[in-house]
């Protein structure tokens, strides 16, 4: 995936500034993450970005635009080399990893508070992050079901919901320092109450 | 249970104004409602109650003990004869007519993005809901478990988070205008997955 100028900026009439496009949406999504984005006006992050509102409005239509664009910024490297999980156990340890950061648990709850004040972010969001993913974490429950690390008659439809209410939960209701495998072991536990039974991995074993 | 007057109203020297405080706790909630807590202030709570700024201020100490006042005082009423849910299908009912609420749903979405700004309300909001909440879910489960409604050697910990989980999913990700009759199935479908069988009622046959 080659890094591109963000897709406003690159309809405006005016040479490019990579620097100043990069500090704008560094700040705008650190403001969202510190003050979510009732609280981040362009003032603020102009003058984190250390350039002028003028500056920020030449580039982005406005609020909403700019953090809709710093989240897909901030989306835009991720996992370049993703091609999915081995099983639940990998899915769920690579969700840990990502659960582990307090920066990034503090950005899914921003995003996640959006929904009745700024439904066009939490759109972006979702196309980012729900379609792609969301059909690979289909496949993994598919294929776990397929070997029988999952037991038959489940509803994976309504498993996937209910994994995407687990991340939700611990967001809301388990402390930020907890470590990856303390969380790897939650997600584990909330799929062995649905049967899961991990393969016996070589020379490790099942739990 | 009896009518009180709001918990710091009681200290306050001087006579008490139930209608005052009364129409000051519902445009504060009204307001968390529309607007989130960041962006509710007390003057559009006073101008929205028809009182001055001085008057809220006589009563609350600041925004965040008028909202952790106002998520008590719309708790006091609330199911004063609660005793519990005969079983399963029963307690998700009554969680579906509540979440059939737009209302309810989006206080509810409030409160929870309260975590990372305002931990005393989430605090509250907690401890109210939490408490006695948390203890009579526990109960149920245990009973259905005990029934066999649910397979033996369930995490009911676990399964009880997973409970918690599968209503914030709901109130992200499926639209505010669901009946209760649809919500109530969408619980039904994540607790079969863990092997949830209903009792045959009279009359009635399972689902």
């Amino acid at each position: 995936m080659t890094q591109r100028a963000p897709a406003s900026a690159r309809t405006a009439g005016r040479p490019r500034s990579r620097e100043a496009d990069t500090a704008i949406l560094t700040a705008a999504l650190d403001l969202l993450i510190e003050l979510g984005a009732a609280q981040t006006s362009i003032e603020q992050v102009a003058r984190r970005a250390g350039v002028t509102r003028a500056t920020v409005y030449r580039r982005f239509a406005g609020k909403t635009a700019l953090l809709v664009e710093a989240l897909e910024w901030a989306n835009h490297d991720h996992d370049p080399g993703f091609t999915g999980w081995r099983d639940l156990g990998h899915m769920f340890a690579d969700w840990a990893a990502h659960l582990a950061e307090p920066r990034n648990r503090r950005l899914l709850r921003r995003v996640n508070a959006l929904v009745d004040d700024y439904p066009e972010l939490i759109g972006t969001y979702r196309r980012l992050n729900g379609g792609r993913r969301a059909a690979v974490v289909r496949e993994t429950l598919e294929r776990a079901a397929g070997r029988g690390e999952l037991p038959g008659g489940l509803d994976l439809g309504v498993v996937q919901e209910m994994l995407t209410g687990a991340v939700l939960n611990h967001l809301g209701s388990h402390p930020d320092d907890e470590g990856p495998d303390e969380i790897k072991a939650y997600f584990l536990a909330v799929v062995k109450q649905i049967g899961h039974r991990p393969a016996v991995t070589d020379g490790g074993g099942s739990i």
